[in-house]
């Protein structure tokens, strides 16, 4: 099959690798659409180390192609997405339900052959089969989208509270999606591309602005997600979360990034600062979120190229101009 | 004045009383509208019982048109919403937090003359502003939906499960309008009387049925929620909640009423029975939600009467053709 | 190695079975002593339905003796205590984090082989080391605390709350013990059979009785822990639940028992009825609390006999006259 | 009466001042014993602006002296410890049900006289009665332990974690008393200061250190509380707060004290950062655990002053020699 193969930092190609064979508990996806993420870019720049050569690409959908020995749960033809998360089941971690944080932290796409290719190789354990209706390029969003449910369930938040989100980019205005469908009595975003805005606002958002500043809220809001992990970012909205408020951060930083904070107004007003890593529970109601029409894939997906030009592709992510990138592997 | 009074069970009457001269931390609130509910019901039955005679009505909105010596929080010509809860403050629950437990539980149409009437008192920090564009009749759904707040507040779902609501009066439909938009993957609605499902579809029911045996659930649904206070629904909800499922009770049953439920059931699939009761903490959130939209307030309130008519209004909600009754007392 | 082998319902011996052969990431357990629980019984009685012939056995600790090819976590050497949940990992529930709810539910003792022998084995993971100054065969309990544990962390209880407990067994009194080391601010316990009560206050109980009625808490208990199965003491406990508290079955009904309750009483005072089943997540905590010293394993077992006598064992343990019996595999 | 008055920072004295005279539902507590605490001192010192002059003392208990016309909850010769909280009841966070954030917040012997007096006022609201046995000098210590009490619901934590406190004051001393009844697996205490560990050891810290690096625990504690407001312990509790645990900030830090922190952990490791500020609904819960004997008095009150001697008590206090100092006024 074809696939893209980052070989060292720096060194994508595409090229022809042996089909993937399943083990008895293993299904073959034929990759309708695999999206690029930040992690995807760490790889290839090595700033990311899993063992090299690595097929990559950690969001993807498609259809069974072939079942293992002992699968009964899906049949060739059926129409899955993927949860990449390779949980060991085995350290403290996960004994104690929290295999996002397990010690041997392992994923499709990351250290196992991903998504950016004809066909991938998943447990059967990790598909969630959709319905009809649904298009399968869009599906390859159901990934991200279980970042968020993360996020979600960690904030546990009531209904009828205003929300500041930082950063439009996909996980931004994904962030945005779920918060205007689960109550929030508002959501604001700020991004300081202000090219950006117009999509927000287009995907619900009550007010946006380049800076929080300009939105008039002085006393705060009850929830604020940070989604750029640019510490500017997080110390504004750390700032501006109300007296009894929650911030999330989603964003991912610098291992080395400081923010500071106020040990006084973490006391005194009780805020509370709580984060979300990747994938925990949270991929089958993505799935069945996604499929309910959560989200507006139309507009978050901005580019879709051929398998082929899967450094191209990667290039025009790093460039930032568009929302999602998605390579199409059947064409 | 006009106001409506319940001298004595069974005898209501329109007639002229005194206006209601505001305390210090008092505000006179000119009635747009009062909303109708079984409370009323059973207060003009007799089955409930306040020291008699009432001014009735708990769900009411209008404009402020005198305020107390020491209000500064509104002015005259504020749009405002009712919370009708006289919480003791002073009581084992209230101290701890649960004041709708409150051993001297009291309300505003209840305990004390009520917004079935031109004008009604309310201490202002019972009253939640509501923004210019507010139609103030619709507002008196606040109060309904600062219950049905309540009840999401208790049950604190995660996103992306499925919810089957029993009922489809007032109550269940305001508890679906909220499912709809608090990130269920999906919201059936069952109701005996096949007429009032039509509403539940138009308000974003995923499937209606007169039968829950209809809806193509076997595994049951993560939440189900009892909006009847029917022993029939309630025992039928509780079998259908999914195992690691909530089944939240928000309908009133009769005191006496008693279901039935399997002990091994609750033990060996975990699952949890919650309650329900009226407003905590929930109204401001509940009129933020309503200033935003939530509730489609033209097909909940079928029936508007002027005040005058109140006797008729109350047989019009006892006959149970439409689904929420309101009294104008400007006309 | 000798082992009990329970052969069909009625029919147990103990004989000389093969010893086990650890695969690759098991671990072999020389067995210092193993506790006998109701499971024991069903299994013994046949009205619990694994494949028969089976070796009984899921509370147990020993000393690791031979190590899979794959292990590297544990030594010949090391003491440990045995988690026996065998969850799919695949299933809704266990991708929800629920594996005690798994659709296909397995344990060492009930669907493999389990501790009533001299040998046993267990997935590496599973295993808690325990430190040295551990009694071996007192470690045996923590299985059945870690049900506790399990049942407190539904709970999620605030600090200083009344806590009654109905059944003084074993699961009554460690619930008790766990009760009286997690902020209660009493623990009262009833139990018919008086004879019991006595080790409950030797264990720190507050108050106990044979009936509730004689406690003297007219508005009710915050929590409520039923340790019995028995509808009688559920029904009893769940109308002795505070306004706003809740109700815990712990206890394991006929899975056709049936108790009342009044959905008015839940909904009116927000009673939360909630259940706790085995063990999630729950058996590191319990190994590391058992080995700080959490139970008085001196009172809790009562009974210790050669693994030769495993039927006459069965029969103490039907007769109800102790507490925890054990069966000591190396004499 | 006699009463402490800080008439402006820098001038505190004991002088005859008018007894109070209790409002309808007020109460005259005769005071046993009023403790001094940090607030204490920063109203002594002019750092904290109540208007002056005041009776500061907000720990206090003693005996129902006089009640006020509509009082019904006490008798005169009641033994009594006093909530100090003032929640205006009104404001937005009061009316969510989180007085200790009120946007007036005021307590007894802050922005009203308080208990370093012969008598003091309050309303009956704020009594919580004591049981008989009682020491009512030792009940003072009824105040900082429901600070406690608002911290441990606030961590909402699961039994079996390792807790890790910082700071062996009477506020670090207090939560580990706390953590040890309420299901901890361990509590270690750093605290700068040596002459303070015994202190922890002898309340049940399993470990001691000067510097948690001296703590042999690599990978961290589930749970971390800073109960010194000291930078330099915040960031390093932080920083040995185990992955997937939570920091509580229960220390009161300058208000322009700065800390920094790793958004890269909190994203990776969801690491949870949550505040604790004074009481909420935690009082009669603290003055329950109280009478239950959850609080080692002797050892953690270490002066004992007559009223008169009130310069004094603050002096020995600013010099930090022993752990609690109260005045008695009794004598
Ligand atoms: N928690 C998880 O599980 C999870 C999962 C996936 C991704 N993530 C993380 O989520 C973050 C967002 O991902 P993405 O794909 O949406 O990234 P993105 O496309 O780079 O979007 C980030 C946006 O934030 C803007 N921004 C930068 N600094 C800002 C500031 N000070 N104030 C306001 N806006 C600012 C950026 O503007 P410019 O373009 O002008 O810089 C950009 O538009 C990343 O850190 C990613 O690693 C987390
Ligand atoms: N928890 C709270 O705070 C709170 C607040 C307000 C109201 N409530 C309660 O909420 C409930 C609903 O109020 P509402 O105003 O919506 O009442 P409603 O208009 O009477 O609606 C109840 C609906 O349930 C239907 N129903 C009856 N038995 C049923 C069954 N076995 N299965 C399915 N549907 C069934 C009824 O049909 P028929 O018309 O054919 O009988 C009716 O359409 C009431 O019990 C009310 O007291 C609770
Ligand atoms: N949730 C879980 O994960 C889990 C785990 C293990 C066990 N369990 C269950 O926990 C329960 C207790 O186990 P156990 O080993 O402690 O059982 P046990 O030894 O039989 O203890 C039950 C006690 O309850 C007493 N009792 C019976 N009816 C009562 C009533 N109406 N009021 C008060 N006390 C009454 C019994 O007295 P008599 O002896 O006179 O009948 C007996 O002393 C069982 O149902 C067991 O299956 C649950
Ligand atoms: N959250 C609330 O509701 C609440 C309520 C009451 C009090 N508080 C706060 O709780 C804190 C403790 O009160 P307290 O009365 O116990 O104070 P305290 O007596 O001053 O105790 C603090 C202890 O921390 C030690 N310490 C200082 N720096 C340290 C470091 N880097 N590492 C380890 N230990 C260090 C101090 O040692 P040295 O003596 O050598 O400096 C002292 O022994 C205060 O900030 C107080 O304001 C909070
Ligand atoms: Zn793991
Ligand atoms: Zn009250
Ligand atoms: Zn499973
Ligand atoms: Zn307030």
């Amino acid at each position: 099959m074809r696939a893209a193969v980052i070989h060292e930092p720096g060194k994508v190609s595409v090229e022809t690798v042996p089909d993937p064979t399943p083990g008895p508990r293993d299904v073959v996806v034929g990759v309708a659409a695999c999206g690029i993420c930040g992690t995807d870019l760490h790889i290839a720049d090595g700033e990311f180390a899993p063992s090299l050569p690595i097929i990559p690409g950690h969001e993807f959908a498609g259809e069974v192609v072939e079942i293992g020995s002992d699968v009964t749960e899906v049949r060739v033809g059926d129409k899955v997405a993927v949860d990449p998360s390779l949980f060991c089941g085995e350290c403290h971690f996960c004994k104690l339900g929290r295999g996002n944080l397990c010690d041997n932290w392992a994923a499709i796409g990351v250290s196992k052959a991903g998504g950016a290719a004809e066909f991938a190789l998943a447990p059967v354990k990790n598909l969630s089969v959709l319905p009809e209706g649904v298009r399968l390029e869009d599906a390859a969003l159901i990934e991200p989208l279980s970042c968020v449910v993360r996020g979600f369930d960690v904030l546990s938040a009531r209904v009828g509270q205003h929300i500041l989100i930082y950063g439009a980019g996909t996980m931004g205005l994904l962030n945005l999606q779920m918060a205007v469908r689960t109550g929030a009595a508002s959501v604001s975003v700020v991004d300081t591309n202000a090219g950006r805005l117009a999509t927000a606002t287009k995907l619900g958002a009550t007010a946006v602005a380049t800076s929080a500043a300009e939105l008039d809220r002085p006393l705060g809001w009850e929830i604020v997600i940070d989604c750029t992990g640019v510490v500017a970012a997080i110390e504004d909205g750390f700032s501006r979360t109300r007296k009894g408020g929650t911030f999330l951060q989603f964003g991912v930083s610098n291992e080395d990034a400081v923010a500071k904070f106020s040990p006084f107004r973490i006391y005194n007003q009780e805020i509370t600062i709580v984060g979300s890593m990747a994938v925990l529970h949270s991929y089958p109601r993505a799935a069945e979120l996604f499929a309910a029409g959560f989200v507006d894939a139309d507009t978050i997906i901005t580019d879709r190229l051929p398998l082929e030009q899967y450094p191209a592709a990667l290039d025009a992510f790093r460039g930032g101009k568009g929302l999602k990138t998605q390579v199409l592997p059947r064409g």
